[in-house]
């Protein structure tokens, strides 16, 4: 056989990373559905020119599929992977809109793929979570703020280092620079979103040079670009810039929306930060913009990202806004894994290995084990009737915390072998402890 | 937009039925776990050189990825879509031998591809459960029991109709055959394997057409294949045909030792049976054989398969025998959800509604659904302040039990709309009774 080497970009969890990974992936999920949002999966294929509408960049990073022996013109040419889960969600409303009710409310937890080169961050198959809110022909603006809710709600359990929600409205610095004046507003959106690598020299070069915005202008989109506050001041810091149009006006008044709210439910301060010089995202969303700054590792750029669309989808009859945010899991979770910073308690789910003491005690071992397991007790039986120290051994290695010693006469003992402690246990009324019934998921920020 | 169609087998799910296939993997997994497998997922695609291996009529379904504007030499060319989760789960066990303690047990909840022709029950992209317990270089026959007792488990887990599990073991007629004196074993495996499709005189004239076997041969074979036994008594009806071969021997014990382990354990009578025709995979496993039967709906085929291996994986050093079984999720659900055996009880997870009275106490009605969700209790609040009549249609279109209607006094009250019942209820102290929840999966076998 060829030797087996790791395909970069394409990552794989140990047991006990995938613990952490399925931890990740329980939690989020528990918080969208206690806020009513329902599970879809798509296919994780789209014909290519669905795929290929949102054009631009991901073009080059499609993955296209073909039969290894296919006729040219079989239905299942032509069919690329998804590289987002918004595309897919967005044909299967248009698909399913007449058995779907709205404003519909779904979550979807998949894997998507892109062809981009490999690098910390970045993957070529990868994990992500979705949420959507999306109506028929009008969609509420209180969603926009109900998405910010859920998303802080998840974020918030999670077992990970702090985080910072950066928040902006495309219409602030679109009504903005049309006040200014300004007629691309795209290009100049475009440009200023290379501020944090070019400077704000590379920017007025860009702005000038190509006749976008004259210098006082750039000076102003600058100072707009400049303003980042915590609470609903960043009205007054743009009022005070002296520009006025009713696009500005109704983004003002939105984004003090989304942070009024958030400031009343969201608890921990510093969460939610508005951030005038958010644009990435800005030229295909058209209200409400998320990112999400996972603070002390700032380099895996936005862990959660997202924004209102006036329509994600429409057809003949209907046009369908909606907002929604997608956890990039993959992006956030590779980073910590690989630096140590979260870990798992152990690699498996077993709590109580059922020692064997010889062949003939297997029946009765598990009989054990299903007592125990009826009662909820992740439970195995040791594979070999080994010496007890080696049966020790192998639970050692795995984390398992407690290992059961059958005794002919019925009075079993169970050992915490990381005490050593032993007492007398019966597998109708043992529990553990519940902190030791699963495994849980430590977060050091340190790392290892 | 082009007209949209969904794609003939790439099934997907709407919200009600995608609750039913939640419900069943959330309910195999926590068997799988109660058992003490930890979960791993592989990544999507292997080298196609990987999935050649196990050649023959799979190669002609395997879908290839290129990019779309890929370099011919680039490193993600040559990658295929994995078919199963088994040729994955071997590669990643040689990959990360170094790091994995074994006996090592696994589950591995996935999608897999195949450019199969889309009929019912098959499809070219499907969810597959698999349980694997893989030793490094020995692994106890006991494993073949407890692979059964734990899909045993899972599968009286499911509210689905009752099924069987048949099993055989590849070496009662691989024994039985070289005792007969036959020489190609695999030859006459797959012409007995037939006996369904062809009948006895079909066989018989393909084993004497091809000279494979005399028709004195040939008759024992069939003898063979007829015995089908809730117990062990299948042993003394093949000792009866008089053949005798110490494979037959080792067979006959393992599959006896299988069996009472089975009924010792397992409570429902006839969920297992040795079927001594059960022949495909016989090829490819080396001892225990299990095949699984929805009853009532033969038609699917086995639901769940799998088996022993000698090798699952080898490399210069060891090798890994294994035994496993997968279960096949989406060929269960597709047929069961199309003919409505299985619904959920509602399509959203949502349980109360909070009427929203007017625009001024959505952060009200907030603080409410918010105090509702800390004690678990799933809950969303009304889009928009519509009369009371049509939010609580909002929620009757979606199953949702209980709508909450806030006060201004704090009075509020909380009715169930299946029951028209309405009664005092505070957000702190306020509980539905259990079964409303969740929704729940029902199993109608005679289905809509």
């Amino acid at each position: 056989m060829a030797k087996i080497t790791p395909l970069s970009g394409f990552p794989e969890w140990l047991p006990g990373e995938r613990i952490v990974e399925q931890h990740v992936i329980d939690t989020v999920r528990s918080v969208f559905e206690l806020h009513g949002f329902a599970s879809i999966e798509t296919r994780s294929v789209e014909p290519l020119d669905q795929l290929l509408r949102k054009g631009g960049e991901t073009e080059k990073e499609i993955y296209v599929l073909r039969r290894l022996h296919a006729d040219p013109d079989a239905a299942d040419a032509g069919l690329g992977l998804h590289f987002d889960l918004t595309v897919p969600f967005a044909r299967y409303v248009l698909e399913n809109a007449g058995k779907l009710d709205f404003p519909f409310r779904r979550y979807q937890i998949q894997k998507a793929w892109r062809g981009e080169r490999p690098q910390e961050g970045r993957y070529r198959e990868f994990l992500q979570a979705d949420i959507d809110i999306v109506g028929r022909d009008t969609l509420p603006f209180s969603a926009d703020v109900e998405i910010l809710l859920v998303i802080a709600d998840a974020l918030a359990a999670l077992p990970i280092p702090p985080v910072r929600i950066n928040l902006n409205n495309r219409k602030v610095p679109e009504g903005f620079y049309r006040g200014l004046g300004i007629d691309d507003v795209a290009g100049v959106l475009r440009a200023v979103d290379k501020l944090g690598k070019i400077g704000p020299a590379g920017v007025t070069k860009e702005l000038v040079g190509n006749g976008l915005a004259d210098e006082k202008q750039v000076a102003q989109c600058l100072a707009l670009a400049e303003i980042s506050t915590n609470d609903t001041s960043f009205v007054g810091a743009v009022r005070a810039l002296g520009v006025e149009h009713p696009v500005l006006d109704e983004g003002l008044d939105e984004l003090a929306q989304v942070v009024d709210a958030a400031n009343d439910n969201v608890t921990r301060p510093g969460l939610i930060r508005v951030d005038l010089s958010v644009a990435r995202g800005l030229d295909y969303y058209t209200g409400t913009v998320y990112e999400t700054t996972l603070l002390g590792h700032e380099g895996i750029g936005s862990i959660c990202s997202g924004g209102r669309y006036d329509a994600l989808a429409s057809d003949g009859s209907a046009s369908y806004p909606g907002v929604g945010i997608s956890l990039g899991i993959t992006r956030l979770l590779g980073p910590l894994l690989s630096r140590g910073v979260l870990r798992a308690t152990r690699s498996v789910p077993t709590c109580v290995l059922v020692a064997l003491p010889d062949e003939e005690s297997r029946r009765e071992c598990a009989r054990i084990a299903s007592g125990l397991r009826s009662r909820g007790i992740p439970t195995e039986v040791a594979p070999e009737p080994a010496k007890y120290g080696k049966q020790i051994r192998f639970a050692e290695r795995r984390g398992i915390p407690y290992v059961w010693f059958p005794q002919s006469d019925g009075n079993d003992e169970v050992k915490d072998i990381r005490s050593g402690e032993q007492s007398a246990a019966s597998p109708e009324s043992w529990r553990p402890p519940e902190a030791d019934l699963h495994p849980t998921v430590e977060c050091d920020e340190n790392g290892r």
